[in-house]
């Protein structure tokens, strides 16, 4: 059983009038309690033709590469997300280039969203979160220990593009 | 006051141990109870240079125009929202073609995200919460009736794409 937030009353799940998705209704105050999906964001931080991964120290994924991100807070434009989660994950500084790629992933009802970004400098260090960070060329990336895959496949895209001369944005699904 | 969805206990307002912002936080139960930006998703439907606008039959903004467009739900991909607003909205088929903007509107947690979409045929007519439904060319677009800023952004973009004879991706903010 669930209760409502404002007034501690048990939730009924209903299709409120006007609408055709049945959600968290409190029949004592009149409340209607949404759930949407939440944005991701993160940054693909360039060095001299290297990329920052971050090793995770925390679940799921323990142990695994990945990009620095993390969920967009209230409050903040995605770009200053994903700087933010950079320096929190990576102790880095980032300048955000461009939007790269957005993969939603519905199934865990989820958006991800990265940022091609530079490298301000090599002074960076693990965050709590992290175990490890470390700048990866093309070759050195651990494929099989990508935490994500919308990690995996914005690497896989960022890499093809370079190779190709030029960055696109790429929007897809992961299904 | 607000209350615990799990358990119905007082929240209160609090750093949780590793993070770095004040969450409601249950003490009763231990649980944190986030609130992140929500995604509002819609699309540009173009049919023969004219483009589909709907003007709203619901506060806010009651009486003035915008794209089809509304919030993200959860086991949808982004794409799939657009059209399904699109045909609530308009009762109107689209095929998305690409996404066009992505504008962050961080004082109201939110940023919102427009395809661009080919209208399917001309069998549109307003849902329960449009007052009218109508295509327009560019001459014709009520601007000074617009309903969102992030709308007139887009269809500002989309216009001067158009015009320019390629069409990009837009990623902006409104601060």
């Amino acid at each position: 059983m669930k209760f409502c937030p404002n007034c501690a009353a048990p939730l009924v799940k209903r299709v409120p009038p006007g609408d055709s998705v049945p959600r968290d209704v409190c029949d004592a105050c009149g409340s209607v309690h949404y759930q949407n999906p939440k944005l991701v964001v993160g940054a693909v931080p360039e060095w001299e033709q290297r990329i920052l991964l971050c090793r995770r120290a925390i679940e799921p994924r323990y142990g695994y590469w990945t990009l620095p991100a993390g969920f967009l807070e209230n409050g903040e434009t995605p770009a200053q997300g994903a700087a933010r989660e950079t320096l929190e994950e990576a102790g880095a500084r980032i300048e955000i280039t461009a939007a790269f790629s957005m993969i939603a992933v519905p199934y865990v009802n989820q958006v991800h969203l990265f940022y091609r970004a530079r490298l301000l400098d090599l002074d960076f260090r693990p965050g709590e979160e992290s175990l490890e960070v470390a700048l990866f060329e093309e070759s050195r990336i651990p494929w099989k220990d990508i935490a994500f895959r919308t990690v995996g496949l914005t690497l896989t895209r960022w890499f093809a593009d370079r190779t190709q001369g030029s960055f696109g944005f790429h929007a897809e699904d992961i299904k």
